[in-house]
């Protein structure tokens, strides 16, 4: 399978790259708005996959072109960006395609981070709403920990929470996220629950700041 | 210690008297607006204790009485009934004592269960807002699946995030957590931080609908 990882030159799109390039032999397209930046990451990618002894060809596009080449696009990009994202990209999306929001609004104050939730109720509503009515939208990776995640020697063992509407959609991101190793895919039922996994984010910011020994914490269900 | 647990006789104040009698030497007070109702389940919770062969003794008030007597007082009343559960109490309170909130607002349709943030930005900050001045408020215990508390033969291994603006008052409730068998106190900071804990309580309903094997599922963060 292609995913394309737009944002894919931020933090959490650099974990989610070489999670996917290192653990799966699906194909990692890194897109920024920007392309002679996707691709100079998208090289930082390979080398350091390379020094792992993992050969992965990872490519660098502009967004709408990585867009075009894949089958699942994830919206690695600030909130405030993933309604621009979606609309630059939506005439370079077939019916069967699947965009993944993983963005989450937070604002921080004295006493720490907090959900910003927008108006549209979650972001991942911000993407289902812009998006083409046939292209379907699946919430997921919202409470990962960049940095957990973009280091390969760090053991994941948490879960991530998988929102949606299309059930088929659902399904492809979930065998996507349970491809990196460590990492267990959670129904979290529709997109109208987005919400609630969205202000776990915030809360693992300040949980790591008040407790010792939780760097970069993930979230387990059981 | 003496630990009141107001609304005692409901199904999340079962959970947490069955365990703190069944767990600790602290003393279990519960309190209910009605007395006889509170003295009849303090009584079943003796016998479920008895025949695990822990010789307890429960004690059961009306919920002016149960706080008047006790150092920390769990306010596990439905969130609509904090405010005037804690008026109520207002004048039996002394300065030392610790009122504890696990109270969360929920709404229900068809797509989910789904925070309902108050006015106020948490249930936890309602109570605060209603205690007396010198009392401390702690919010606690809001994302424990009462099913799962109130069985003892079901091990726990979950984590409960404890908020507060008193570290004091928040030490005191930590211990009292963990003095729980498989109960882990997180630090998540003040009380402003408290909307993101609540929001998990629907959150894991809804993980425990849509997943198998995951019934009265809790959270541990790592």
């Amino acid at each position: 399978m292609r995913i394309a990882i737009l944002g894919g030159t931020g933090d959490i799109g650099e974990g989610l790259a070489l999670r996917w390039a290192f653990h799966t032999n699906h194909d990692v397209i890194v897109g920024s708005r920007d392309p002679e930046r996707a691709r100079s990451k998208a090289g930082e990618y390979e080398t350091e996959l390379d020094s792992r002894g993992v050969d992965a060809t990872v490519g660098g596009f502009a967004n709408a072109m990585a867009a075009d080449r894949a089958d699942v696009i994830v919206l690695a990009v600030p909130p405030y960006h993933v309604a621009d994202t979606v609309e630059d990209i939506g005439d370079r999306l077939d019916d069967d395609d699947v965009l993944v929001s993983p963005a989450v609004g937070m604002q921080r104050d004295e006493d720490g981070f907090h959900y910003h939730r927008p108006g549209a109720g979650s972001v991942t509503r911000i993407a289902a709403d812009a998006a083409p009515e046939e292209v379907s939208v699946v919430g997921a990776f919202h409470n990962l920990a960049a940095g957990r995640l973009a280091n390969l020697d760090r053991e994941l063992e948490i879960d991530t929470l998988v929102l949606g509407d299309d059930p088929d959609a659902k399904d492809i991101v979930s065998m996507l996220a349970e491809a990196i190793e460590g990492l267990r895919a959670l129904d979290a039922g529709s997109i109208d629950n987005a919400a609630e996994v969205e202000s776990i984010t915030p809360l693992l910011i300040n949980v790591a700041m008040h407790n010792e020994g939780l760097s970069d914490p993930g979230i387990r269900f059981q």
